[in-house]
């Protein structure tokens, strides 16, 4: 089983913490927060292995047409709010996060305490998560936001 | 300072063990191992913590033409070979790397043997390296060589 430290280093080095704000249906924004890492398709040896310490979460094969040029690219992918809130930020508060990822980690901690009492459902909810994610920012990237499930970087 | 275990994931995610082979003067070709973690600029204060443990190296500022539609990048170096030697390999082979880069890491290891007994001063021994080099790998990136100091991913 790999050391819950090693997992922090290369998590700060290759995972995303994302907020992902869809639009559902005609007016209403869904917010989701999506904890992933994304790899060539050749490691994927060791997000089986993150995987497996985790216990939650799914790797897919990405088909992107950008990577067709490259090697194929593989995703660990947790989006379960479940699993996110009972498991990823636990294990994060436990060992914390040591380069500037711990930011967009901050904040996607605040995201989650917004969903976790259902504001995320009304518009003041999203108002106060649009604040979060812009919050010292100087653009979207920092937050890593995903706006209509766009990716911004 | 930084637990070493968190920098072999760090390293694992994010940093390269480099061969890079130079043209010098006409007919001469300069085998060099260099060590690297390149960042975006916001994040160099974690090369800075990663520099402090290895005691070695510099970080430079980035000012590629292909960044300037992002934002600055910084690389944290390692080319002093006798740095390489007696830091950098024995910390990797104390605190193993985990995930595809110990294959990198590997060929890395067996150049620096060679160099040691400097026979990749000769032509013989700069075939061995580009035999070490293309060994198991489908195409150059798996080694990261350097040819004339371009990258190759």
């Amino acid at each position: 089983m790999l050391n819950p430290i090693y997992i922090v280093g290369f998590v700060d080095g290759e995972g995303c913490f994302c907020v992902a704000v869809n639009k559902h249906g005609k007016n209403r924004l869904e917010v989701r927060l999506i904890f992933e890492i994304e790899l060539r398709e050749d490691d994927i040896e060791i997000l089986q292995k993150i995987k497996k310490v985790f216990n939650c979460g799914k790797i897919y094969r990405l088909d992107y047409k950008r990577y067709q040029k490259w090697r194929p690219h593989v995703k660990y992918k947790v989006s379960n709010f479940l699993d996110i809130s009972t498991k990823i930020i636990p294990f994060f508060k436990k060992h914390p996060l040591q380069a500037k990822k711990k930011l967009q980690f901050r904040k996607f901690c605040l995201v989650a305490e917004i969903m976790q009492t259902k504001q995320h459902l009304s518009i003041g909810g999203i108002e106060r998560i649009k604040k979060i994610i812009h919050k010292d920012s100087l653009d979207a990237l920092d937050a890593h936001v995903q706006w209509g499930a766009i990716e911004t970087n």
